[in-house]
């Protein structure tokens, strides 16, 4: 293929692409509340049509939550399976937007031109960047350069229970030379990325049970035992002053980092104050004797993303609760085994529960941590080809975030994932006003498709 | 006047009270929610028009929140103020609620008929009890028996905000010999009580802000600080293992019982096991070194209200939040001072606060405890009174539950308050399901007509 020519279809194409992702992002998919289900259907059924219109064949496929969309395309050279998911995260608190989240719009910032919309950075901008990639290659060459899979989710913001099940049964099908995942981010502004080092994670939802009913406070406070005082205490015992974990045996797998990627990572020259001063911090909140680098790739973390108990709406209610619930996630490094650790997290919380309390545990999720194989030459070809798109040279980075397909195609289908993605830090993913920079849309697709044109 | 008659006119009269009372329960006064500001309005006109019915001269009295009603009867005699009000607490979790809370009802228990309704006990139906025995007596002798000014406020379960300046700018038209206070309960089934001992209560809002927008946990969970960490470590720490209250100098001004009133106390044959057991619970919770009852009416207690943090909604979200609130309120006892006791724990979560997290306080209100003058004549005549229409004799007892006006009529009107009250603690004030047995309504309202007619 004439890479030269491709490129330059892409930026004449840039609008009509830009219209296209409007279209999906105007789909509320929000996959962690039921409400949404039958919009998560529609947002698979838009891109098996889209994706059919490029020459895939291409299906939706039930799973007994949100749908999978499975697609193959080209004949000849490796074989490349493309993994995204098309769900997205919930919106609330939705005052905080300043517009509606599924009705997209271009914003000129000082930063340049961003595309403001629920799912515009994680992941439908991303995963469109691939597929807008093969259009351009197909409608310039007639034929896709290499065998693709494409193969996206609609669970992965709601911990993918169809996940591990559909890879197992349809492991034949799905199982390529190398797995290409676009749910990851840039360095930063100038430097592309190829993430190689990612954490799991393992999250529950954790209740505690008092009295069988909600109480007066005044009648009851004193002897009847308060569940919110109660679960206060033992999430208070989750970190020592030292900002480590508490929970037995936690730190079993946890590695240290190699001689040679510490080196890797001094080099990148991580401003770890401007990290944390552009979301209005200053304190590294963190294990204190680890750089912030470390507590954000390579240390694991436990975080209450929610906690809700008694009277929460305005005004004042003396109320000594029945019940309080927290949501606990734990994000996971090297040879963590996230069921372990729940079992140990679940044993300590129990040890810390009164007499008469109760506890509950409900299970959503658990993925390891990955580590990629970057001796595969798939690892060089694209680190060259970004470095040709972007001003800087790419690096190979770590991830905070839980990319646990990364580890299923691994242990199930034996397959190397590389990833690599196009979204920047204040995207704003999983919070009020998320964006996409239309220069990640442009430059992520031409990545693409300089990346497919150095592997064939 | 004659009692007999009185009373039989009672018992006759008791449909048409009930269906009054309904009236007034249909009108859902929830005065800590603005939404219901105007059924709050609506409510005291409803009493002020019953209340004019009987003879008074009644208005509705506005304030900067909900209206005052304020009604004057009568000629000779005694001056007795009676107070109560008519606004109730919110009705959440409304789906643990086995009919709509609002819409009133008779139904047959094992313990015989009880009104199931919001309100029923907490405080329409009490203060009803009132003006039904007003109303029987005008009926029967054609005038009260002695100067009453009925006096209801809408804004008790929300902190009574307008009270002292309303009491302070009225001081003159609401001073009276004594007040009747009717927001209490029998001490058992069989037991009517006066109560002389009351909690006082002061509640405040705490808010934690960490990063200036929710983050995603996987790629900030480590540096970040998390406001639900930092919230649950201080509410943590908010009792020590022996249930007492960490937060300095609380413990100043609480007193010890007197050896008079332990003594009349250990008479009662209070069974703290079965108060524990009736809402579900065995293990006392407030101070190890103290009785259950102790705990329940002569100790101070800090409770949490409400929580909430992060993602609350249904399934998960791996949000690292900005911020997390929650209410919390404190019990008071015998000197203990509120706005001392907010100023020591507001300088005391400051003292934990992460230097890049701050704090924010929101008043809900202060008000001390109450140790009634059993010295006035009114409270033999009163206890006697109710030891004829009750199986038990009356007993003087403490309380919990908070009824700061009392402190105020003490300390701006130089009045003292008579607490006399029918509730039961299965009433489930404050909780899903409130009722008021139509024995305490019936009983209630012939015990009021007594009392009238012993101190008159």
């Amino acid at each position: 293929m004439t890479l030269s020519q491709v490129l330059n279809r892409i930026d004449g194409d840039l609008d009509a692409a830009t219209d296209r992702l409007f279209d999906l992002l105007r789909i509320p998919s929000i996959s962690t509340d039921p409400a949404y289900n039958d919009d998560c259907v529609k947002t698979a059924e838009w891109i098996a049509k889209d994706l059919t219109g490029i020459g895939f064949d291409a299906s939706v496929r039930t799973t007994p939550g949100h749908p999978m969309v499975v697609a193959h395309g080209g004949s000849d050279g490796p074989h490349v399976l493309f993994y995204g998911h098309y769900d997205v995260q919930p919106v609330d608190p939705l005052n905080l937007w300043n517009r509606d989240p599924f009705d997209p719009v271009i914003e000129d910032t000082p930063n340049g031109k961003v595309i403001r919309a629920r799912g515009s950075s994680d992941d439908k901008g991303q995963l469109m960047t691939f597929i807008e990639a093969c259009r351009a290659i197909v409608a310039e060459t007639g034929a896709l350069p290499c065998k693709i899979t494409i193969f996206l989710e609609g669970e992965e913001e709601s911990g993918s229970p169809s996940l591990v099940p559909f890879l197992q049964e349809n492991a034949k099908e799905l199982s390529a030379d190398i797995a290409l995942i676009c749910d990851t981010g840039l360095f930063d502004y100038d430097t592309p990325a190829i993430t190689t080092m990612l954490r799991g994670m393992t999250g529950q939802e954790v209740t505690i049970h008092g009295p069988d009913m909600d109480l007066h406070s005044g009648r009851y406070g004193g002897p009847a035992i308060n569940p919110i005082r109660v679960l206060s205490k033992i999430l208070g015992n989750l970190h020592d002053d030292n900002g480590r974990i508490t929970v037995p045996d936690f730190y079993d797998g946890v590695p240290e980092l190699t001689d040679e990627l510490r080196a890797q990572w001094d080099g990148l020259g991580f401003d770890g104050d401007a990290f944390l001063a552009s979301v209005g911090l200053s304190v590294p909140a963190g294990e204190q004797d680890r750089t912030i680098l470390e507590q954000a790739w390579s240390r694991p973390t436990a975080e209450v993303n929610g906690i809700t108990g008694g009277y929460t709406g305005d005004g004042f209610k003396t109320v000594l609760p029945a019940q309080a619930t927290a949501k606990v996630s734990f994000r996971l490094v090297g040879e963590q085994d996230p069921h372990k650790i729940q079992e140990n997290f679940q044993n300590w919380v129990r040890a810390q529960i009164p007499a008469d309390c109760r506890v509950e545990f409900h299970d959503h999720g658990a993925g390891p941590a990955s580590v990629m194989a970057t001796t595969n030459p798939a690892f060089e070809q694209a680190r060259l080809a970004l470095s040709d798109e972007w001003p800087n040279p790419a690096a190979f980075i770590g991830a905070g975030g839980s990319i646990p397909v990364a580890g299923y195609f691994k242990t199930i289908l034996d397959m190397d994932s590389m990833l690599v993605g196009f979204a920047l830090d204040d995207d704003a993913i999983h919070s009020p006003n998320e964006k996409y920079d239309l220069r990640s849309f442009h430059k992520g697709i031409r990545s693409w498709a300089r990346i497919l044109d150095a592997m064939t």
